[in-house]
């Protein structure tokens, strides 16, 4: 990707995550990238959907590492996990409960607006339960029980989001957490 | 409430869930609800934004009405729980996984743009947790633990809204379900 190519899809994640699809103008994603107008339309022929697009699977690759990451920095799946929604609880916090999940913002907004943009977030959320899948059957969980975790431990870290989000604070996040690493000491321990 | 402006408010409920705040026009909310568009100011003088803060809080109150609703319906707390994941799956579903929940969309496109949404948001989800912390401490749980609990099943609920939106598949909503009752059954079990 070139350097001017990567910074517009940069500005662009960090805009849609804070004020959706619709809100967010391709100007402002321009200006925020520091780049010519015109490189916009050169880079993404099919403009804003485009963009759209493959910003949120950019953002869901970008947010797919975090998940091993952090796991492989835990000296334990469970406190991995806990970790996995403490640290974005600490950046949530940081930002001014500004920055949440990159993917949901335009999921819930966009989903009926574009199917371009709806099957890049199920592509994204689909890479993401395939991924958790396989940590938790790598730990010894069989397939279909590895499948509900992840899928469990993604809906309550993306509503945990939500309410973050509107509340202003962490508890919604924590409280989330602390269940998230209950019910994978659970049911690695079964 | 007039008719007239319970129509619009109900229009706007509809298009603000499905769509969001920025990618929703007060043109388009008028038209929906039949109104003329004078009325529009008549009734909401500070514009949009007052109507949208009024469509939150009132799509709060509506659905905060289901809980009650569900849980009376059910022979136990546990079956109520999953009705409650359930119920929202099978209306997914049959809207064509448009309908989610009618704040969600709001607070995390809009909760940067206006403080007043924003507020709006929160007073509902602080509702929904009073709600239903209440109904847990009813049924003997301690207030922290009957918190605890509510709040991690509205962040399941809104997060499975989130997935099921984008894969366009109930399986979210019904595992984050089956989650959820078997957290309420071991709660009261302890």
């Amino acid at each position: 990707m070139s350097v001017t190519r990567e910074r517009i899809v940069s500005a662009s994640a960090d805009l849609l995550r804070r004020q959706g699809y619709a809100g967010t103008g391709v100007k402002q994603i321009v200006a925020a990238a520091g780049a010519p107008f015109g490189s916009l339309y050169h880079f993404f022929p099919g403009g804003k959907e485009q963009l759209g697009a493959e910003t949120i699977r950019w953002s869901g690759r970008m947010y797919g590492l975090l998940l091993p990451l952090i796991l492989d920095a835990s000296p334990d799946l469970v406190t991995g996990v806990r970790a996995f929604f403490a640290t974005p609880a600490d950046q949530m916090e940081a930002s001014g409960y500004a920055d949440g999940c990159p993917i949901a913002t335009v999921a819930l907004e966009a989903s009926s607006a574009s199917e371009r943009l709806r099957q890049a977030c199920a592509d994204v959320f689909d890479s993401w339960i395939k991924a958790g899948t396989g940590r938790f059957t790598a730990a010894g969980l069989p397939d279909a029980a590895a499948r509900q975790l992840t899928i469990g431990l993604l809906a309550a870290l993306e509503g945990a989001f939500v309410l973050s989000r509107a509340l202003r604070r962490t508890e919604p996040l924590k409280v989330a957490g602390e269940q998230a690493a209950a019910a994978v000491a659970t049911a690695l321990a079964a």
